[in-house]
């Protein structure tokens, strides 16, 4: 799949300046081959002329003599974070990273995911354009989710994929009361509910039956897990209202923010979501479409 | 909807001898006024010629001045239960009745139920015809169900609706290995696992997405809540079979067996469910369906 | 309900100026009682200080003595257009007077609908204050869709709820390409396939298992009709997208455009959608929100 | 995967006496290659002891030199149908050959279907134990289905997968009302309303949102297509009830029994089915599931 580099013509765009002059590398350094990985990367990075460092956590895992960097230094000093590794290490480090403004690509050491699209195999010929400016930017909208317990703010988290409010292991359901800016919407008996964006609407809402948003739908998706009433749909909500969801019955329930877990919520608590200020910059190959990674990832071509 | 009692011709029917000598009556006598409806039915029942108990915690509860049976006491002596209360009054003693083959009927002062099908208003002449013997017999099949763990069983229950095996509440999910009669069926990676009866199928298994089953088919439905796989459905499996499903992982996984719970599964328990050799006795006034139950308590009739 | 007229205190709101000095009334006239609503409404109107005339057909067929305009008269001299019938009425009118940019109100004689949510009773009194100027406006997105053959433009229609490509009655199934501005999106084998507004999104689409689209989201769901592959799922797509179905495969193949039918498809054909320039601007009380709406008309409060 | 034949001890399953004597090949003799396999097929039928006989339109397509059997002398003379072809090839003879009570062997060219499981590569393997007496038997109901008008019945058919009543292409839905054993059940209206077997419970019935059914199972589903009412669920009902659809309203109505067609019906035409009294008798190798099949086909190892 990879052409060979020295028969192709030298043509300008070749010599069009380097975009991002910095880069730094971020490893899912417990898959096996990792370190190899990040180390060839370096290698070719540091060819076509750019600073290279890496993340404190994969400096120290793979003993690599790169300038190792923790996320504020990260977001001061990078021009481009370098992703080697899957959706996960990607939505992990790019939450940390919206606020900085550094984009993301994302190379793949196993089967490619919805946002790490760029096999290692010849990543180099996906990713040298991309340094000097050829890419498709994809900006992926982030929740702000606060709770609340008698009128005092409790927690505070950022989700890129979904904000789920969750019934407890052994109970037998939650009750919900959900607003929109300020005016009641439903009240919700079920398992759960979850509020995903674009990006987690291919996630756990996708297995609670949710649709699929496109990046540019400026919306999240309100599904229900396992609903009390037949009627109950899947909703989608423009980003900028204020989502308030109140925890009104339901022994042990928690919300979950990303990976993140707020356990022991109490009747009463609020748990409130608003567009966050930043947005996570990923960068794709010319060329690159979501439909193209939707098709792939959920098997649309085998029929059944 | 009643007709007036005293100008019904007396024909033979009324003159056929009874049916069910004696009655127990159990109520939900947390509802308000149960006390008065209990008592005014016993009077009932009494008029009929029927010999009249009541159940243990109904007489605590009442003090009304009937002989209290405790389960294997109404088991033996009497004839019919009649509960006065909603479905889950009604699962509740028909799980214990089953398998003394006592057949119930179910009269209900607020919204009627799936089962208990009789308004309070009016139950006299629905009643009558079924104390000499005209109704319509409706089986519903138990599971019997058992949890192993390192060969021994733990655990041992009855469902009238439904065994779900759940992920924990701040758990991302679980993933169960299922067999059907020592076959391999799949492994799925879920929130958890319904396995419901005809009875159940109108509960939890129905907010999660699955069939209706009439109590008339020979099978149990097995509905994944939230599957990770797209192309997971809803399987309607012979309940003549033996069902087994293994935690393979997942944290702080339970089983639910109709209101009971068992928590703290560990990863290689089974949980096993085969046909009980008993069968919950419910009896209808003549002419009672199970799909006007299902138009009903479904609201087919209204649009959206 | 409403409050008596007479008894409020003339407060500085009600001398506000007349914010729409021409009213145009479209009724259903075929609905009994619709001449006398109609004339009751323009009398109102009139005491309010507005010009009133009717629409062609409205005046034909009540003969009330007020000026008949057709669509494009309507369009020039009138400020506001108020529908006396349901959402069919209300769709029917408000497609055609999207270009001229003339709002309208919507008054139900019999169960509220999605956009005509005025009830008859009363009307008066939210009425009055829309007429001054204070309503909640409600900007519907349209879809302007084109059928092109052999290079040329055969079809061209308005859609205010969704465009719809079907198979056959009597066909086995239809194969369809879709494409996103350009980009092939799917192959899709199905019965057919819905693309719908927000407007459509409680409609057909909702049938087909799609979810609910806030107006505010500029986006359009894309939803299969019984797809032949279980992983697909509907697709929210931003309206600023051009989206083309190409006809692969399927016998007498058809396409639906809010009421008006396109039928004999060929292959080849191209069903191309975007978003047209117009909008539909309803207008509602103060205090209405979409929420409100959707949980009446879907029963979220009636449990199963 | 085929082991070589000749290293295999010759155990006494071998000398048991041939249970199949005359076995009769039916093929999808448009497939390329189709010939020299039915060819190959028949020579290695021959050289177990078997009489072989073609089906006639296998044998005029190939020109093979076995006897040419019609199903009616395939009924009387064979003691096995062996297909070589997909699972549309299998259906259609099996639903001749089911009155007969012919059992019949899958062998596929391709893609493996749900019921010919066979592959060709080694199929001798397989087919060997088969011949011998040493399979899975899995027998499937039928439906025997009727169209009735005016009180006289105008169609009669047989279907193996489903009958489907539907909406014409253009027309905007249908209202069907559905009774069982003379009891109404529901009006639906809809897209149009599937009753499947549980060989259908696998086609078109999943696509329009239905379970799966174990064929153990004595029912039929009946699944709704884009049902008006969001409460609408798949139903699963007892084969041995007679169900009656009668078309309410809805223009160029058409129903469908497997594969054939009959379109134009009228207000007031009545579709009736009944369990078939004949059954598919399909044989499989020992060790065949219905579940490794289901899990294959639906690719439920696929995690997306």
């Amino acid at each position: 799949m990879t052409m060979p580099i020295d028969t192709r013509p030298t043509t300008a765009r070749w010599n069009r300046p380097l975009r991002f002059a910095h880069v730094v590398i971020v490893g899912k350094y417990q898959a096996p081959g990792a370190r190899n990985a990040v180390d060839e990367i370096a290698h070719f990075l540091h060819g076509e002329g750019c600073d290279v460092s890496l993340d404190k956590d994969t400096a120290a895992n793979t003993g690599l003599p790169y300038p190792a960097l923790d996320v504020p230094a990260m977001g001061e000093a990078c021009d481009l974070a370098l992703v080697v590794g899957g959706d996960g290490t990607m939505l992990g480090i790019g939450r940390q990273l919206a606020r900085y403004g550094v984009p993301l690509v994302g190379i793949n050491q196993g089967r490619l995911g919805f946002i790490t699209d760029i096999p290692f195999d010849g990543y180099q010929d996906k990713l040298r354009p991309i340094l000097r400016g050829e890419f498709e930017e994809d900006a992926r909208a982030l929740m702000a989710a606060t709770v609340w317990r008698d009128g005092r703010c409790v927690f505070e988290a950022t989700a890129l994929n979904d904000v789920v409010v969750n019934r407890g292991g052994a109970a037998s359901m939650i009750e919900l009361r959900v607003e929109v800016d300020g005016h009641f919407v439903a009240n919700q008996r079920a398992d759960g509910l979850i509020i995903a964006t674009s990006t987690g609407s291919t996630a756990y809402a996708l297995s609670a039956g949710g649709p699929l948003l496109h990046p540019g739908i400026g919306g999240w998706v309100m599904v229900p897990i396992a609903p009390h009433t037949l009627s109950n749909r899947p909703v989608v909500i423009p980003s900028h209202s204020e989502i308030a969801v109140e925890i009104v019955s339901g022994r042990e329930a928690s919300a979950n923010f990303d990976m993140q877990s707020l356990t022991s919520l109490l009747h009463g608590d609020r748990i409130v979501v608003r567009r966050s200020e930043h947005a996570l910059r990923l960068l794709h190959p010319v060329g690159w479409t979501y439909f193209d990674t939707l098709r792939k990832k959920l098997h649309w071509n085998e029929g059944s």
